[in-house]
């Protein structure tokens, strides 16, 4: 997307799991002031905006400042993840709902696991930002009543060229999470990674070749 | 996407709800044939062949006969829809968790209400397939806990240009679902949306526009 605009100004303000990096007032801020200097201003971000992405406070800041706004929807990590493994989210006959749910929570630091019960009466879960308490999501999800031998994939770097995955079942989790490099990393729950856990043999080129 | 590929034969096989169209396993009969013909066959879709796609099937059907898949995501419609209303479908300090379901179930007919569980659970529910049985629908949610008063948008051709919505309550579901047009329709629950419901003042121009 940035080659499309060769003569932009660009300002990184990403984030990275961990890290410090922009502040989100800080960006609100940025936007609505580059906006008021004219021209046209792109918020560009990995993903889509509007799933665990902060459009909102974005858009209200801008709104609040009386700046039009369009939204241009993204791919989602859990689609880009699906991809990649070649497994369908919602497998007919396996599953009709998928949830994508975060069980991290804002700088106030409360934990709440009121997220567990939309992953256990989900049929396929997404987890976006759980893999560094890979423990607590397990701990949460088998006391709702998942059990341990249920399907698990964890994509890092879903979308990107340097997307990889590991499978096995909830009971290995936190080992699976142990040893994780430094990009996003989704994790994905449910029986229509049943094949990604136990064969490489009926699956797309793409999975054999991260396999 | 089809401007790109000005040589490609296009065979058309899409869906419409509520109407005759191409047959699944003539869908990917057709698949294997043509990709044995030699050359590359593209399977294009709307939305995310991953979520509500019957991409399974088809990938199964090229795996059986030993030709290389590779999944390009897409944008589903909850992500277009939430685009087109400038709605967050994870608002932060109100939504932590977005469910993809759907209430159809296939030719055998048997009616199963297990995705209301999963809707209940979740804080943000987009339904997909849902408007022709807008009545069972709010039955089922209400069943649950759900109460009437529950934000609800309808957004018809969501991703198309001519993409349109109506705002209401759960309540008034059957009404708003009662006269659309031939476009596919997606339900969208939820507090988030709490502000389409009541104002257009704080919502970008694509909502405005559409009101």
């Amino acid at each position: 997307v940035l080659a499309l605009a060769p003569n932009a100004r660009k300002i990184p303000v990403g984030k990275r799991s961990g890290q410090v990096s922009a502040d989100q007032a800080f960006i609100n801020r940025l936007l609505v002031a580059s906006a008021r200097e004219g021209g046209v201003v792109v918020r560009l971000k990995g993903g889509d905006p509007m799933i665990f992405g902060r459009a909102h406070e974005e858009i209200l800041a801008c709104a609040n400042a009386s700046i039009d706004v369009e939204v241009v929807p993204g791919i989602t990590a859990a689609s880009a993840a699906a991809a990649h493994l070649g497994a369908s989210l919602t497998m007919r006959g396996v599953a009709r709902s998928v949830v994508f749910v975060t069980p991290t929570v804002a700088k106030n630091g409360e934990h709440d696991d009121a997220w567990a019960d939309a992953a256990f009466a989900s049929q396929t879960v997404a987890i976006y930002m759980g893999a560094r308490e890979a423990q607590r999501v397990m701990h949460a999800l088998v006391s709702r009543g998942t059990p341990l031998t249920h399907p698990v994939v964890l994509v890092q770097d879903a979308g990107r060229p340097e997307a990889h995955h590991k499978a096995g079942c909830l009971n290995d989790l936190p080992e699976l999470a142990g040893n994780l490099g430094a990009g996003p990393v989704i994790l994905l729950l449910g029986d229509v990674f049943a094949d990604v856990m136990t064969s490489t043999n009926q699956v797309p080129h793409e999975l054999a070749r991260h396999a």
